[in-house]
């Protein structure tokens, strides 16, 4: 299976996009037409991020103006967003009119509901249409949709590593009804490549900081989807820290269980759920992930424990925000849709 | 006041003790007469700590070998422990009986009773009766007691951080009886100065991971404290994390409030009992304690928020694990144990 | 000697400002009248240094907008500019007029000749007669000077790490006339606190690289204090490097020794003329500096080696960029203008 | 090409031999058959080596203990020696007698004169005829001789970032006779993953700090390889540095242009050099190499720069201590050595 699909990655020029080229320059089946920044339209890819020098595809492909017509015109058959929340949808509107099929890594299109949308966002979806017609796309939980989608959002990088570790227990139906508690860690490229002096080097060196709180814009989709895989309205509150490391998500997750629910059905449960999907690495009992084992790569690591003192059960997991939790995920989606396996491109440590 | 006491600092090599060192060298009612290390007896203390040189007090001191009538005969009247837990013990029998006061801080004289030490630490307490009369030495709670104590045994990091926010409200009655989630996120300086893979620098750097699950051993003390406040039970589960800084502590508390309970009457109590106390900065409603407005002082930030959504009630508070959880409140415990100024010696941003 | 000097802080939200204010809030002889900074004029200093909070003249100040006659009629007797290059001057204008002593961070006054001014900043100096007056205030080799002057220029940071360990040597003329060769390590508080990409933490953390290659616009001041020095030109080369740490600048020269000079001719020069100086610590032969020793404190220490397989003196420096390459030579310099002690509010470690 | 060659890893459980697994795990031509740890022996390697698991040698394999006849007997052809200096010669000579080929990433067989050895080590080298034997491999360089060596010794990491950007030019003659200064910068990693108390991650984080002055124990294959290149002795100083980084060797030179000499002659040697090499990547005149660009790849980035004030040549080179500085740059050579591509394996970024 030599074959090559042509794919245009839109926005180019942040973190996401940074981590999306560096798994289509080497991914065996894609190939790169289009690669957009408003801002650098016309340098050389490699001018931007010196890195991917030497690749073959990089020294060969220069920044192009994010134009619709001129974006299909390189007969790019997917294109993937790496744009801002609310640019994002734009895109997506007219590419997908363009022919092209639309993997998103923004959160225009992860809300259901353009109610829920209007809630946290303050304005109206502009295109609840498309809202409808959208897969939420975690892999491990929604392939055969992804498979025939023309229009993939994937889930966010905080969403993802909450909803690992807590959607096959929900649906079992093994946890209580207790608030569940999340707190998440995350690199400080989760922030994006925008100059803010909140994100500059000494501003978040030697610094741990909660953030967002009391509600984080992220506990939309989060909610959205714990909600579906209970059945019923879940409560939880979700802290984002923000940890002086580049890429990384370390979540840390205290839930109840429901009475005479044991650790060992908990273990049944995420057995069964991810039993061959190759990037959910599961383990064990008292086993902490460590973001150290996952930068880079599209693995998200699980582990699990319980508490008998205060009755508590504990769900940890660990991936990289940039990949698992954006572009890996999106390249995973990417080898679904277009029937790749599914580690094609992203089988790297 | 230009009085001096003359104090040893026994086990002086490690971070805590480096840290006593800084405050103590400067500290205007402070001579060290003793600054022991068993590996580093005979050499000056400044071959160790070179950030001390030029320091007079510093450049005229060695390290003694940690010999109980040694110490004593240098005219030492306080001496701080800053040893490991087990080994503090003997040298607080030892010192005590030479006449000396000894501020521990170590564990080993945390708990009240003997049982719970026994059931934590696996083995009985050589020493119950002190257990007894040492005083769990959290400045802001139990200053009368601290003012006549001769053996005062300073809370640990993890705990400070913890208790600072959670005792008002316990003793307030204005929590339920669900239980309390706590994720902390501390430098590594907390885990010690001994050589040992886990801490090497590559170990550490771009790495976040928690540890010590399901029951980290702070939990003993925590536990006694917060039932002692709340005048029953409570139950909660402790979640630590490794972060790449060398010093802070960063505590994301998750809480039910007792029905009917406002974010008013938390704001009370917090001001009632913070009221005049020199190292406790309440931040406010949805403020996000930084860990980095924090390292190298005795203060501790705390902030709070209420998650509607959830129900549940968010505290967060910073502090530097060597100073507020350690070192730093040694010396404030100091202070008040000798009738100085609280904040003496610890005017320090 | 517990005389208050009214000072303002001009330009006081970046970091060399943030760390004047750090020194300042507690210096004994120094009261605070003004804080400026246009862009946060009217809040309160702690809302933008919650790290000062608690520091009585921190909560009782706010930031004013920089006007020459409003920080005048604060009563302030002295000046520090922390302004950026080419804004300081036309502070230090009006200032002077109003008749404060000016102390200035920056690089307009560092330079003795118009002409060279010129030739590096590629436009004429505004006001050459002040270049004149202004004294390159090292402290360690011009106390006299500084003692009454009316325009204080503090070197840079760079310089700083560069002069104190070749001046002594190219004054009792012991270095030949091979060109020395500078290679300069500095943390990113360096690059200032403007929001530039450059400086995000994911761009420098996990990175280490050289900039401003072939020639350093600090290489002016540098050279003129060489030349003066030696009472000939000197050549040399200055390579800095940016560094994943907040603070901290290690410098290494390489250099020829005059032939028949020795090593211990060289400890002399040192020895001579740092004998009695506050903050130049000698470390010894095949000693070598580390930032971490000096880091918030105003201290430089220096080492130096001989390689006799190539006949090179190595000379090794470190101090923090901020404080002794910076506001603790700021602060030093105030106490010399001001009849204090040297020390005075930098005993700090 | 899918031929695999039989590969054993002696020594792996350090910071080379972990580079040398993630590289050789997805090798296109390698098929892993031992791997060597005597204090890990009998431990499945992703219990050492989470990162590992889920790819499917690493899944399949266990650490035995290292000895010869053991390794020989798992039919591996080759065998890739991490292991201290002074250690890898021993089992070098086993190997070599069972018939493997040898790719030594120690300092064992780097130096060709048993003298020379003798003097910088202090003691005999065990086996002189195989220092005559070896291929000192850069393979920049020694392609030919690396093609047909029994016995590979690597480079160092130090040596290499210095080693590249000089014998070019010492080749062609373009560099006059002064002393030529080397200052570098290396990542934590390069000090081993030995429990040591200075490479704790609270002794290396925010510190910058050069070491081993005057005479680093590298410059022994340094000089020998620049004075073959020169044809004459080459006089050079060598200061190295430890900066906080995991990975990354950043290396500034200061060399003297031969009189007439031109930058374009510069250019012209270096693109001689290293046309058609794919992991040099010439940057280009004032360009710096930054080591985040190179990290976990196989790159060495160079630039350089005339000072003409001082009349310095400036060579600027970045590269991951790790990986062309040793794991790298010993499977590049695997690949000559067997006929592979030259970057097989080694296409990652």
């Amino acid at each position: 299976m030599s074959q090559k699909v042509k794919v245009a990655v839109v926005g180019a020029s942040g973190y996401s996009g940074r981590e999306l080229l560096r798994l289509l320059l080497l991914h065996p089946h894609a190939e790169l037409t289009a690669v957009t920044s408003r801002a650098l339209a016309g340098k050389p890819l490699t001018s931007e991020f010196p890195r991917f020098r030497g690749i073959a595809q990089a020294d060969a492909i220069s920044f192009m103006a994010p134009d619709i017509d001129a974006i299909a015109a390189t007969g790019a058959e997917v294109a993937f967003l790496a744009l801002p929340h609310g640019v994002a949808h734009q895109f997506a509107v007219g590419l997908l009119a363009a022919g092209l099929r639309v993997i998103d890594l923004s959160a225009d299109f992860r809300l259901r509901s353009a109610e829920i949308y209007a809630d946290h966002y303050g304005h109206a979806h502009p295109s609840p249409e498309l809202l409808a017609e959208a897969v939420y796309a975690l892999p491990e939980m929604r392939a055969a949709e992804i498979r025939d989608a023309r229009l993939i959002a994937c889930p966010g990088c905080y969403p993802t590593s909450v909803l690992v570790p807590l959607l096959p227990l929900l649906k079992a139906g093994l946890l209580d009804e207790s608030p569940i508690a999340v707190s998440s860690m995350s690199g400080v490229s989760g922030a994006g490549r925008e100059a803010k002096t909140a994100f500059l080097f000494c501003e978040c060196n030697e610094s741990v900081r909660s953030y967002g709180i009391p509600r984080h814009r992220h506990v939309s989709e989060i909610g959205q989807e714990l909600d579906l895989a209970a059945g019923q309205p879940v409560k939880f509150t979700f802290v984002p820290h923000l940890i002086p490391v580049n890429q990384g998500i370390c979540t840390t997750i205290f839930a109840g269980l429901r009475e005479g629910v044991t650790l060992e059905e908990v273990e049944a449960a995420y057995a069964t759920a991810y039993a061959g999907r190759p990037f959910v690495r599961l383990l064990g009992r008292n086993q902490s992930p460590d973001t150290k084992n996952v930068t880079g790569t599209n693995f998200i690591d699980v582990g699990w424990a319980y508490d008998a003192g205060a009755g508590r059960l504990l769900l940890l997991s660990a991936e990289d925000n940039l990949v698992k939790g954006a572009s890996g995920q999106a390249v995973q989606n990417f080898n679904i849709a277009f029937g790749f396996a599914e580690n094609a491109g992203l089988q790297v440590v």
